[in-house]
């Protein structure tokens, strides 16, 4: 099982390239089998090219990232954080719960992304 | 599928009940083979006995709940709430991220607590 410090950094590693970094470098978080759920409810990706292509279609935007609150049990943390999407004279912020979990070698096995429509803020 | 309302009224339910309320009301909540597992990490529950025996250990103590962020997408909700204990003169807070699934009657299939020793606040 990964430390729980291995895990803490590649969950702030993953905040830090979802506001600021290449889709690759997201991707290379992720075990080749690895699977997404984002948002809960949507059909599972599974595999590098599916993610990679989840990650691709808003890189381009300009966004930040916060990590609010995190639960790093074992090699399994649940952790509530802010995504601000800043599109000029609109900002959207939406705070999912996410839950990760991990392999022997810290890459993501699988990620799920709990939030609604209803909880994303336009303002 | 359970509405988003029956799902929401059953979080809010679950954490009065915990604060104030009777083990076999809250064991009430749950599917006769639902799971627990609480914290993450800890050997799974399965059943109505074996979940009321995990209520049943702090019943008696004088406790509140809060809710403070809940995701309810489907029947899978993920919530951040605080659970103070408050035993005279040290009170104690634990904040877990909790999530829950249900079935088509909004009784709880299975509830999974995050949180770790390293969470809990004594003041």
């Amino acid at each position: 099982m990964p430390s729980p410090e291995a895990i803490s950094q590649t969950v702030n590693r993953y905040l830090d390239l979802v506001a600021k970094g290449a889709t690759d470098d997201i991707v290379a978080l992720y075990a080749p089998d690895a699977t997404l759920e984002d948002p809960i409810g949507s059909d599972l990706r599974r595999g590098h090219d599916s993610i990679r292509e989840f990650y691709a279609g808003f890189q381009d935007l300009k966004k930040d990232t916060e990590l609010a609150e995190i639960r790093p049990a074992g090699a399994e943390p649940a952790f509530l954080w802010h995504l601000t999407l800043d599109a000029g004279d609109t900002r959207t912020r939406i705070s999912p719960i996410s839950v990760m979990t991990f392999d022997e070698d810290a890459k993501i096995t699988s990620m799920r992304a709990f939030w609604s429509p209803s909880d994303v803020k336009v303002g």
